[in-house]
Parts: C-alpha cells; sequence; structure tokens
C-alpha cells in the first residue's frame, strides 16, 4: 500500500462525501501542504462529541503534514441577522467573538496540535471590502442556483421570507476559501451547499478550486437519532469522566465500530484487527472498553481515563450497588408485570414513556445486565436489583 | 380654487400613478420645500421627447418652490455589470461618468432651471458604504418580494438567470432615498417596484416614506407605439428645428392634446381654453401650431420655432415644391395600383416594407394631404404630387 494509498484511505474514512470525485487524490500528488479551511460559527461554542468528528477530520490532514486553518466568521457573526428576525444571531461585540474564540480553542486543542493550527477571522479581509466589492462578488451567484439549497428551497415554496442578506452569507463564505487559496474544505454534510459556492470562486478568481469533504451528522447513544443536547442522546465534551466512560459503554456494538471510526485516532489497520479479534472471541466490552479510555483520555487525561474504567467495572460488574437501596415488593397483574409498569410503579422513571427511552438509550440494567426489550414481562416471583441510569437503584421482589 | 388644489392638479396631471393615495396633498400640506428625487442611469444620454415627460414634472415641482434632486446613479455605473452578461452595461470610468453627466446637463438645462436644481451621484454615499453596511441592508427586503418584480419574476419563471447583485440594485436606489431624504421620488412606470423598495427602507431608517410619482411612457408620433428610437416614430431633442416643427405638426389631433398635456408647459386652465377655442371653431391646426412653436422653442429658441413655422406653412400649405420634381407615369395593374406598391415603382421608397412604415409615421402625402391608409388603391388616369417624408417628392400619372 503506497502512503498516497493510505493517506486517502483514513483522510476518506468516516467522510459523507468528497467533490469532486479523484479531486482529493490529484490535490494529494501536488506533493506539498495543502491549506485546509473549516468554518466555524463565533457563537458562543459549547461542543459535544459529534461535533468532534469535523475537528477529528482537521487533526488527520494535520497528522499528514497539510496546513489546517481554523477559520471563525467573526465578519458575519458581528452583523448577526440585520432583520432582527432570528434571535439565535445576534449581533456579537468584538470582545464577545474574542471570548467565543478563546473558548473553541480550549476545546479544539484537546484534538489539534495547537502548535500547527492556524486560526484566521474572516473580518480580515472581509472587513476592508466596501460595498462595491460585495455587489461584484454577489454577480457570480444567481438567484435560481441559490434557491436550490434545500432550507432556501423549503421555506420559498413554504411562502416563509428569506432576507436577501441570506443570500450574501454563503458567498461572503464562498470567498473565504479565495482569500485562504483553500485546497480543500471540510464541512458538516448541511455545509454542502455553501462549501461548492467556495469551489465556483475560486474558478471564478482563476483559482483551482478546493475539494470539498463533507462529515455526517453522528448518531446519539441511542444508535438512531442525530447526536444532540436536545435529544439527550449526546456525550458533551467537558462531561466528567465517569459519565462520559458510562456514556460510551451504554452503546451498542454496531455504534461502536461508528464511532471508532470516526471518533478514535487508531488508524484503519488497528480497528480491523480489533474486529478480527472480537470475531474470534474477545469480549465486544473489552472493545468497548478500549474506546471509552481513549475518549475519556482525550477530553481528559489518561489517569481520568483509568479511573473511571475502575468506577464502571466496581459499579456495575462486580455489582457494587449503593447501601441506602430501597426495598420494594410490587404486586403483578395475573402474576405478570411489563417492566415499563414496574419501573413506573417503583419510582425509578415518572412515566413509562421515560421507562421506553431509557431502555432505549441501553441505561436499564437488572442485576447489572442491560435491557434492551421493552416488552419484556416480569413474573410473580422474580426479584433482583433494578436500575436506571447511574444513580437510580431498587431491589424489588414481585408477588 | 385653493393655491394646494391648483398645485396638487398640476402635479397629477399627466402622472402615471402617485402612491400612495392622498400622499401627495400630506407632504404639500407641510408648507415646505420638499425634496424630490428623480434617479438617472450615468450612461451616455441622447434624450428623445418622451424621456423629458419626467423632467418636465421636476420642474413642475421647482416651478412650485421644491427643491429637484437630478441624481446620477454613479455608484452602480463604476460597476458596471460584473457579471459581464450585460454587454449594454459596461463598468464606466469616472471620466465617462463626469462627461455622460455633463452632457444630460447640457440636455436637461433646457427644461430645468439650472440655478435651482441640485445634482447629486450617489457615489457620495455608496461609496462609502463597507460590505458589512450593505448587508445590512439587504436585510431590509426578502428574496420572494423582489421576485414579484415584473422582469424578475419573468426571468425566474423562464429559466433566465438572475445574478444575485441584481437584487442590490433596487436596494441601492432605496437608499439613495434615505440618504437624500426624499419626500417625492420620480420616475417611469417601469421604475415603480423600485421606487415603493425607496419607501419601505425610509420607513426602516425611520424616516417618513417618499411619496412616488411615475410618469407614463410618451406615445410616439403615431400615436400607438411607445416613443422609441428603433420604432423611428421620436422626436430627438436636437433634432433640427425644421424636422421637429414638421414631426409635431404630422401627429392626429387627439395625440396633440395628450402632448399639451404632458410636454406643454401651459397650464391646465390655458390648455382648456385652447380646446374650448378648437370646439368653437379654430382649426386644429392652428393649435397644433402653439404645440409646435412652444417645444421647437424650448429646445432651439423663439426665433428658430418662427422660422421653422414659416418654411413649414410655405412647403405644405402654399403647395411650394421643388422645382427639379421628377415625372413619371406608370401603368396600373387592372385598372388600380395599391399605394405602396406606386412608391416603390416610383422610387420613393426602397421597398414596400419601407412604405408602409413611411404611412405609419404620417409622412406620405398625396397633393400634401396625409396618408393613413396603408391599403390605398389609385386608379388609372389618377394623378398629383407624391411626397415621402421632407424631400422626396414625385409627380405622378396613372394609366
Amino acid at each position: 500500500m503506497s502512503d498516497l494509498t493510505s493517506q486517502l484511505a483514513e483522510l476518506a474514512r468516516g467522510a459523507d462525501e468528497i467533490l469532486p470525485d479523484g479531486g482529493l487524490r490529484t490535490k494529494l500528488e501536488k506533493n506539498r501542504p495543502l491549506i485546509v479551511k473549516a468554518g466555524f460559527d463565533p457563537t458562543a461554542p459549547d461542543l459535544h462529541i459529534g461535533h468532534t468528528v469535523l475537528i477529528n477530520k482537521m487533526r488527520q490532514f494535520q497528522s499528514f503534514g497539510h496546513e489546517v486553518v481554523f477559520l471563525i466568521g467573526d465578519f458575519t457573526g458581528m452583523i448577526g441577522d440585520p432583520s432582527g428576525k432570528n434571535a439565535t444571531r445576534p449581533a456579537l461585540s468584538a470582545e464577545q467573538i474574542k471570548a467565543n474564540a478563546a473558548t473553541y480553542e480550549a476545546q479544539i486543542f484537546k484534538i489539534l496540535d495547537k502548535q500547527r493550527t492556524r486560526v484566521e477571522f474572516n473580518s480580515t479581509w472581509m472587513g476592508k471590502m466596501d460595498a462595491a466589492g460585495l455587489i461584484k462578488l454577489a454577480s457570480h451567484h444567481t438567484v435560481a442556483r441559490m434557491l436550490e439549497r434545500d432550507d432556501f428551497n423549503k421555506r420559498y415554496t413554504g411562502g416563509q421570507p428569506i432576507s436577501i442578506h441570506e443570500f450574501l452569507y454563503p458567498i461572503v463564505q464562498g470567498y473565504d476559501s479565495v482569500a485562504l487559496r483553500a485546497d480543500v474544505e471540510l464541512g458538516g454534510t448541511d455545509q454542502k451547499f455553501n462549501l461548492l459556492v467556495g469551489r465556483q470562486l475560486q474558478q471564478d478568481f482563476g483559482q483551482e478550486p478546493q475539494v470539498v469533504l463533507t462529515t455526517p451528522l453522528l448518531e446519539g447513544l441511542d444508535g438512531v437519532q442525530k447526536m444532540s443536547k436536545s435529544l439527550g442522546n449526546y456525550i458533551g465534551i467537558t462531561d466528567p469522566p465517569d459519565e462520559m466512560f458510562g456514556k460510551l459503554m451504554s452503546i451498542s456494538d454496531d455504534l461502536m465500530w461508528r464511532y471508532f471510526e470516526v471518533l478514535s485516532f487508531r488508524t484503519l489497520g488497528d480497528i480491523q484487527g480489533l474486529k478480527e479479534q472480537v470475531e474470534s472471541g474477545l469480549n465486544p466490552r473489552d472493545a468497548k472498553f478500549e474506546l471509552a479510555i481513549e475518549i475519556v483520555a482525550r477530553f481528559h487525561d489518561a489517569a481520568a481515563a483509568k479511573a473511571a474504567q475502575a468506577e464502571f467495572v466496581a459499579r456495575f460488574q462486580q455489582g457494587a450497588m449503593p447501601e441506602d437501596m430501597p426495598e420494594l415488593t410490587l404486586t403483578t397483574d395475573d402474576g405478570q408485570l411489563g417492566i415499563a409498569h414496574l419501573l413506573k410503579a417503583a419510582g425509578l422513571v415518572s412515566s413509562t414513556s421515560e421507562a421506553f427511552r431509557m431502555i432505549k438509550q441501553g441505561a436499564v440494567r437488572i442485576d447489572g445486565a442491560r435491557i434492551d426489550d421493552r416488552a419484556l414481562k416480569l413474573s410473580a416471583g422474580d426479584s433482583g436489583v433494578f436500575q436506571v441510569g447511574r444513580r437510580r437503584f431498587a431491589r424489588i421482589s414481585l408477588t
């Protein structure tokens, strides 16, 4: 396997799309450090692990010797949403943006090499541009093309207003690629349209268009929905070590391999080796330990990761239980009781729908064994330690 | 009749629309000089009399003591059409714009009072605006609203590209009204949408929105089509006195009253008096003389107007003919010959289609009487002086 081929395989790993076909190979064949751009909103960052998929991709480029540009879109951030219709996009002061940038850096430099990361602000060039310059830029794109963007299209056909300045933001973002002479731009799949605008503008400005690499939205702990704070299926990168470790141990085996692909810094070869070990009999739990230890060590440190593992083992595998666990006896209906109703009757969840959600998240255990079946029926005579999440326990007997 | 009511009647005279309803009265009731804006492209002007309808309206405001702003849109002119798709909108240099402005002034000051006309260039404020300022401006208008403009709508639904910068030009034009604090903006009917953008922006900037007054496109000499150089039915404001006089005398009586309404500086009362005289027996030709004399005097001088009238009378009314007129005998087909074929056969036109066009323009006469019927048939035995335009004559007999 040539260096180029293995480099390509690692860079393509977990990517959603790389455009155009073969473009990344052509760029790599230049045999010089490529300029790799990724843009970030200047709003207060509070990243979860799903956001790090993109930053991990930046790290990969960095590890192959390319020049990674962490671009903060402060120019548009300072404008905010001038129509005032979008309360989540207030205009930010230069001080706020500086503070947000510092918070970003504290988070991203757990992943990126600080010495080799170029942090840029697009106000550097956009702040100098005059209205005439922006009009000239805007001439490079058509209204029809812009209305092809999914969200614009939905809003336009749905009769929801789109302010004209919203058409200018993708153009500004595209011009950033011109200003940086980017070879590659990374972004989430939802950024694909904007990244392609960059290609077009570079071409219009006589530059070789950048390669566009999109990273997927990461699945949350449930393995189904996208990771999101509002769905509660996330790992915050500032979560304490025990919580982070426990959450990672709660994921399904399938999701574990997905997380290895996009979250681990192990090589594809390493991961393949681990897979083969599991196929030959290694307990998947042990592979999951490897993942959890790597991730906790990244956002805390190796000692914290080891301690979290020890705590996890003590709590869940050796049956360590809180001393003050309530003991209950519950009566079945006709000799049977569904798991969700049982948890609710025991006061471990507030509703059966919470019970179902916790089961889905892998957060319900009986005597330390995870319950996956939401339709599970318990019978009169059954008893055991029922657990929801990390802190709710009850010893229950059914009659 | 109060001053305000007569002022309103004169200002509304010949206007296509005045928006909003009652808005002009409210502005006039302020009892201070209103700021009246009219914008002009900075491209090389070569005005015909149809263009002066708008300038005449400016003059009216001026004559009532208002402050007229002749605004040259040099900011957008210097940008041109940056997409390069519109060859008719090249970027103009500052020198070209200055030269064009001087040409404009030479033409408009035949109508406007130079001492009381404020000439402005929108680069004064737009040249200072930065990209962020333009983005903020653009937030005041929506894509859907812009796509309601007739020409944009046609192009969008017809699949023809609209560059995004084209959406910015109406906004720049609207902002000019903010910068000038315009009370009234004048423009052709095709400018209505853009003038209304100005109202909206003024409101967003906390100003009382301007009143919008649109002037119609003037009918050409044929009384049917809009006056245009390409249709040949126009009077150029630099046409020589004889030609201008002759063209004005060639219009129909109905069109004469229309021209009185939008081209004459006589008051509505004066014109009403003239109408009554015609109804009481005055030859309409004499009313037309009044119009032609007024217009020729405006663009040349009173002496030239008088001389043109004398020449006209000599040529067409007293039957003065050139000495060297050719004499021809033409043969009919089965006893008849259509007027167009006759003119072609006589060499007075180069084609029957030219003949039809000249008839349409009122430029064909037999024995001094204008021919309106392109289907006219002449018969064997007819004879007379056939005339096309001012210089082509032939005495023709049909056999």
